[in-house]
């Protein structure tokens, strides 16, 4: 049996391409006591990643040339000599983008669907739900009646803020790089309002438009220009939760953007503007993991995939959602169950 | 009698000068019922008057063109038709610069040197002090053994921000504009370290030098290279209270600069970056004011004042302080007790 891997063939400065990833095949690994072996059933591609690919300290390693790149995984134990888990257990954990891998057992996470897809664990059910909700609720603080304003609105972490604040009895606007999305919002995410961003004859005005009494939480998961024009749109005491900036990612570092202008918006106006990383945010995985379910189960939280499929898809999965072409969350089928 | 005042002539775009104001001699106003006269002992410059001379809406309303500009004043009343002030009290209000001004009472506070000068109510028992105390210690979130550093730190503002911190035993260091300066943050005010931002090679690397461990709490007057520098340079879980962005105040708005690059790093770092205007704090008052007048007593305390003498010299102490060429708070006395 064959263990096919995704690779990092080097470092980008700048867009993401195929050229940056390899592929190879190696056996399957065998166990040795306390280990198990996983087959990968589904694994998650996210804007985070794009940082993993620089060589730069951050709040997690850098990925390493010619090792494989690792993140969210859902996967089966095929093989158990740990007596924590049995054959057929599913579990998600940060595991290789590889079709097997070996694990202590140290770090998973046995999970079930209940009634949903496996893959939501990686995305409505996982780090990206989660995100929304301590994003939304804990940093953005969040209360009814709230202006919400969500960028990257149909994404995997976008379309969860805004379902969250329209459940919470928010107004909430969105943007999403095309019309589709848009109406996607509009019609079946139940946002008050949603925006092409890269259509619209100023980002700055359709936003002013959206919050004639300006923005109280802005969820900011983009950068660039519509990061600037939140700035510039935010109401007295209003919160900035800043989650990514995805529209920065990708830039060379000799391009490196100019950062937002009109900072001083904010000295007026008392808006708090706080980054976060959801693992500093343990305590809120169980309250959303309740919420969450509890909503699905009223059929008030939809959540919309693209699937990607094998495990060579992973780095075209990957750069596509870097470039907004996935619609909802973005995973890769590995294999069936 | 005359009573000279200061106007607002022309609205800048760009760097204030000498011709966007003028000067004008009134009678000296009578009063009605109710009203008291006001004689201006110290009048207040202050970096958000700036704003105030732009034509934008703000938390403050514009100066009007041809009428008097105004901000924080002592004053001493000479002539009362209110019974709630005796001829010889002095106050503390928001009137204009003007020898003379006509009050009902609303707004105005009785003060007392109580062993400091009156002017220290202009500053370091103050707005300017007092928005020291709240941006470090209640958007902050100071505490003993923080690493903090400030900008414009020999200033109204800066100086108390440093000492406070010296104060609750957290490290703190500072920049200002010339090497005197400097060298009163070392000397006198008790600064671990501290730097002249125009004179070192990089604003970045000096920073980062002063804290290997990261800022845990910056307080930002300044804007500029030294806010990106901060941002580089935070902590895990740091906090950038946003009082001022002087650099920015008085560039047209054609040239308007380009914001901070690297708010990433805030992501990452969990970084709250929070904007703030004292009056939003109403509460932090008399706390402030008690602690203060504790430090002065022990002696822990010491504020440094630039007087300029005369109305006239106003406008000029004014341009003066926005560019750095006071020492300490700039306050202007207009007439002997």
């Amino acid at each position: 049996m064959q263990n096919k891997r995704i690779l990092l063939a080097g470092r980008p400065d700048g867009w993401v391409d195929d050229t940056h990833f390899t592929e190879d095949t190696q056996p399957v690994p065998t166990i040795s006591d306390g280990e198990v072996l996983l087959k990968t059933l589904y694994l998650s591609v996210d804007p985070y990643m794009r940082g993993r690919m620089n060589d730069t300290k951050s709040y997690i390693p850098p990925f390493q040339i010619g090792q494989p790149l690792s993140g969210g995984v859902v996967a089966q134990v095929v093989e158990s000599k740990n007596p924590k888990f049995e054959v057929g257990d599913t579990v998600m954990g940060l595991l290789d983008w590889a079709q097997y891998s070996v694990s202590t057992g140290e770090g998973l996470r046995k999970v079930h669907g209940g009634g949903y897809p496996l893959s939501y664990h990686l995305g409505l059910l996982g780090m990206p739900g989660l995100t929304a909700y301590v994003g939304l609720v804990e940093v953005g603080r969040c209360k009814e009646g709230d202006n919400v304003f969500v960028t990257a609105a149909s994404g995997a972490v976008g379309s969860v803020v805004g379902q969250i604040a329209r459940n919470m009895g928010c107004y909430v606007a969105g943007s999403a790089g095309s019309d589709e999305k848009v109406a996607h919002l509009k019609d079946t995410l139940g946002f008050n309002d949603a925006f092409n961003y890269k259509t619209v004859d100023s980002v700055h005005k359709t936003i002013a438009g959206c919050f004639p009494k300006g923005i109280d939480v802005a969820f900011e998961n983009v950068g660039g220009a519509q990061f600037e024009a939140a700035i510039w749109n935010m109401a007295l005491f209003g919160r900035i939760a800043l989650c990514g900036m995805i529209a920065d990612y990708n830039i060379s570092r000799e391009d490196m953007p100019v950062g937002p202008r009109g900072m001083t918006n904010l000295i007026g106006r008392n808006v708090t503007l706080q980054g976060f990383i959801v693992s500093n945010y343990p305590d809120a995985a169980p309250k959303w993991d309740a919420q969450c379910r509890a909503w699905l189960a009223e059929g008030k939280m939809t959540y919309q995939e693209s699937v990607a499929d094998g495990i060579s898809a992973a780095p075209s999965a990957f750069v596509g959602m870097l470039k907004g072409q996935n619609h909802g969350k973005q995973i890769v089928k590995v294999s069936d169950e």
